[in-house]
């Protein structure tokens, strides 16, 4: 998320959205992940917001990224100040109009925002799981989305959207619940996780481990490894931005000062920026956690899913229609990759739609408020829907 | 250093060279720095290649980068099978003939490896200098570099040659010695550090820095924080290649399994590549000595020098002739920032060639064998000694 920028509200917020909780493979029935390992009882943080239709024909799956939470838009009460984190796209009259669709977000599998993540009770110890939480796929998060939709009554959805990480949830459930999908938009993504970004979420976690405070993830109750997510945090942030967009945002300006310190406590904005994401971050995330979602963003790849060996393959099983949007600075997912996945799905002879937009902010682009992105959402989005009705 | 790249000997390598040590700025002499502090005394570790022609006008000065040492070319003895970092460049025929030129290549000032740095004694207290050292900057590093050719009695040089920050000195050199300097390469290099690549600096410190083992530079003789300089060097890393080279090196290819491991181990080969250097790293390097050498990078301005405003008008202090290489896979030092660079050097009316070689080695290009930086450094060379015999 892009704490840094101010989320212009574009138009009126939805108001006030609740926190609920679905609690769902209660044993002996526990879900089956990809690893094999089995997981239960599993609780699903979840919000909603428009009005779900008579005809259950207008919902909409918003997926988050790697460090996202249910809270997509609107606020929790009056004196709330900091409305949710795709504010800016979802609203009434917003590229996702919550007058038209009912709009459904949760937390996904292995997080710390309500959903049931390394940091919850075990109940087999009467602990939290630590690192005996079993390893999770981002198949596995669409699983537990589908098992949350099963509860709701839902059986079609108009549209699934997501950028980063929420992307390949995107793209996994066009393949994985084909019939249950209208349409998608995967957004600054990939449907393979590079050697770049693996490489990137790899030190990120071996800035955690080295944390003495980690302590094998048995930190709960004591001190955190904050320092090791702090830097793991700042990593991040330096994949999120460009070149071009750390030029324009600190150039090399220094904080709070007309010369060099000769110190090591921080010169340049640029620093402090980092410096001041880092240290909130670790007020809000779970270290295990972020452990966890990146091995699953690392092991994605959507072509070895049900062992199809090319990106054709498994977009013959797909029926949704598609929007495909990436952004020109995005080193983490570049268009290339994007590009790739089109044509894979061209090749499926599926509907597909495909926009580079121009944008300075590099990966983050698909959270900034950006009125071509909300234009292409917002008019695919109307499309489809008047094609179903 | 490309450790992983096998530096092919094209052609004959120097044979036996040997490390020498220059001592100077005994007290009260001792060298006055950038930041104000005082420094002495100062030891350089230096190697030489070739001879010295009678007329003293076939001198060389290698630059390196910002973990190199002293040792460019050659062996330390006849059962050393490890040559120099840049034996592919520099031999008899090679790219830097030592056929024909004299080569210097010093450890730079704050560095580990024989230079006086903050692992050295500190005189005043007998024990290592840690955070008790000053703050250096490029400048600095040249004006010891000063130093050490004032001692051998050379007055002038026929060129300049580095990369990365080897090129950072090589700018630094040809404007603050302008009358000592005939001609200079920088290759992947820039006027000034960019916000990204203080970020990823700034991180590379913060990781070091929260090892417990740090201990704000009171290592030596202890437990040295080898974790936290481990994800330095790994992040290093990840910026010294390209996304391309990443794809084609590693790609998503698992270690030694056939399947995905579920723990958190390593399952692909960029995971244990990345590893294997930041385990190797920390045996040769020191951990206080990569903060001060890193802020130095950072602090390097071109612009800044002597307060021109402009990289034009620093520029116009120059008088050599100047060879820029960029590469087009090179993320860190982009080639926009070469070109930035030609274009103040020919507003200031030096003669410059520029060339950019498609390479997909990212930064890391400039070390691996080219032939097309070979044959270019070569020819830039022969041109540059024709003239002024």
């Amino acid at each position: 998320m892009s704490e840094y920028i101010t989320h212009d509200l574009t138009g009126e917020t939805i108001g006030q959205v609740e926190k609920k909780f679905f609690t769902f493979a209660e044993p002996p029935h526990e879900m089956v992940l990809d690893s094999g390992a089995r997981l239960g009882p599993i609780t699903l943080a979840y919000e909603t917001c428009g009005t779900l239709s008579a005809e259950k024909d207008n919902v909409i799956l918003v997926l988050h990224a790697l460090t996202g939470d249910s809270h997509a838009a609107g606020v929790y009460g009056p004196n709330d100040t900091k409305p949710g984190w795709w504010d800016n796209m979802i609203g009434p009259g917003k590229g996702i109009d919550t007058d038209r669709y009912f709009v459904i977000c949760s937390n996904v599998l292995g997080g710390c925002m309500g959903t049931t993540g390394p940091s919850s009770m075990n109940p087999k110890t009467g602990k939290p799981y630590g690192m005996d939480f079993p390893f999770i796929t981002i198949a596995d998060m669409v699983r537990a989305q589908k098992a949350l939709l099963d509860h709701l009554g839902i059986e079609k959805l108009l549209s699934l959207i997501g950028g980063s990480m929420g992307g390949m949830q995107v793209l996994q459930w066009a393949v994985q619940y084909p019939e249950m999908v209208y349409s998608a938009i995967p957004l600054a993504t990939t449907m393979r996780h590079s050697a770049l970004a693996i490489a990137f979420n790899e030190v990120a976690r071996q800035a955690i481990t080295a944390d003495p405070h980690w302590n094998n993830g048995r930190y709960y109750g004591g001190q955190k490894p904050d320092l090791g997510l702090s830097v793991a945090r700042m990593i991040g942030h330096i994949t999120y931005l460009s070149d071009e967009a750390m030029r324009s945002k600190f150039g090399r300006r220094l904080q709070d000062k007309d010369d060099f310190s000769y110190n090591f406590e921080g010169d340049f904005q640029v620093e402090s920026y980092l410096r001041y994401q880092g240290a909130k971050f670790v007020e809000r995330f779970d270290a295990n956690s972020f452990l966890y979602i990146t091995k699953a963003a690392d092991y994605f790849d959507l072509s070895s899913f049900h062992d199809e060996s090319s990106g054709v393959k498994v977009f013959s099983r797909a029926m949704a229609r598609f929007l495909v949007v990436s952004f020109t600075s995005d080193w983490l997912y570049p268009t290339y990759q994007s590009r790739e996945m089109v044509k894979a799905m061209k090749k499926s002879g599926l509907n597909v739609s495909f926009c580079e937009i121009e944008a300075e902010w590099g990966h983050d682009a698909f959270l900034v408020p950006n009125e071509r992105l909300t234009n292409l959402v917002k008019g695919f989005l109307d499309s489809v829907y008047q094609n179903i009705r």
